[in-house]
């Protein structure tokens, strides 16, 4: 590993600071010591659950996404606010997305969504005792959300059908399937 | 599924045109009837390879990523260009990268990376057939890339460690361990 191929900044131009997202335009020097530039897209970072039932089941979302133009079936996630802790964020999201939520929350894993050209890191987590909130948490009046319960059968279906579509949906199935027993 | 939660277009404002993504804010009507803004990174999409060797061993490429200022180790990728066959994007960028090519190529899954804000999507594809280029293409010589092979425990490690940190990485290692056999 180490930085052998590291990229130096020479400049930064910010191009917009918006409520989820920032674009910045940096010019960096290569290893061959010939100029780029990188366009670099920030972002927060965000949490995302694993919410099994005891029945098996999987707690999936559905929400229109106006980049794809279209609704997706995903995993529950959001945005980690500026300061709070990830495990936190993940509680937060469940309860608030979903009416559930659980005795424990155990780390699974991060990345990176499109480090091509993001900063946006995801952490993983998965339930332990998932149960119904008795008084749910009020939703976000602006989002627009339906709840679905899947077996792992169908799960793989809505996938081939891409219903599900996005990356953080399809590593959960595959942990799922990899760590159901 | 349907478009009930559809979010209608009011407005769009081009932000950036960049040479990899474009930055657009467009302002929506949701099913409220309230309006919300949406912070919109367009990019051509990509593919990605699950490519592995004869015996058992997976090709990885470490490189930097100026977003994460840090060199990641990932399977093999690239941008669509305009026009292309994501197939034959496919081939020419594990050629490129890599020295390798394949008999076969065959698609795997398709996802968004970023759906929240991006419409980025990756195309993977696992090979078969995987052999040693008698005549390397020319790398892109702004490109810098380590080349790895490792086995399966190897990968499983460097995701431990964070070497492996990108959403098309970790799904691929969890698909070769789900049919590796």
């Amino acid at each position: 590993m180490g930085h052998k191929f590291e990229e130096k900044t020479i400049s930064s131009q910010p191009i917009y600071q918006g409520r989820v997202i920032s674009l910045q335009v940096d010019e960096v020097t290569l290893p061959n010591q010939k100029t780029s530039k990188r366009e670099l897209v920030k972002h927060p970072g965000a949490v995302a659950i694993i919410a099994i039932t005891e029945d098996h089941k999987m707690i999936l979302v559905e929400q229109y996404r106006k980049a794809l133009e279209r609704e997706l079936i995903e995993i529950p996630a959001g945005k980690i606010e500026k300061g709070e802790d990830p495990k936190a964020t993940a509680l937060r999201e469940l309860e608030e997305e979903t009416g559930y939520t659980a005795r424990e929350l155990h780390y699974v894993q991060s990345f990176a969504t499109s480090p091509g050209f993001a900063d946006e890191i995801i952490h993983i987590y998965v339930t332990q005792g998932l149960k119904k909130l008795e008084t749910p948490r009020d939703m976000d009046e602006d989002e627009f959300v339906t709840l679905h319960e899947c077996t792992l059968a169908e799960a793989e279906t809505w996938i081939k059908e891409q219903k599900i579509f996005d990356a953080k949906t399809a590593f959960a199935i595959q942990w799922w399937r990899l760590h159901r027993f």
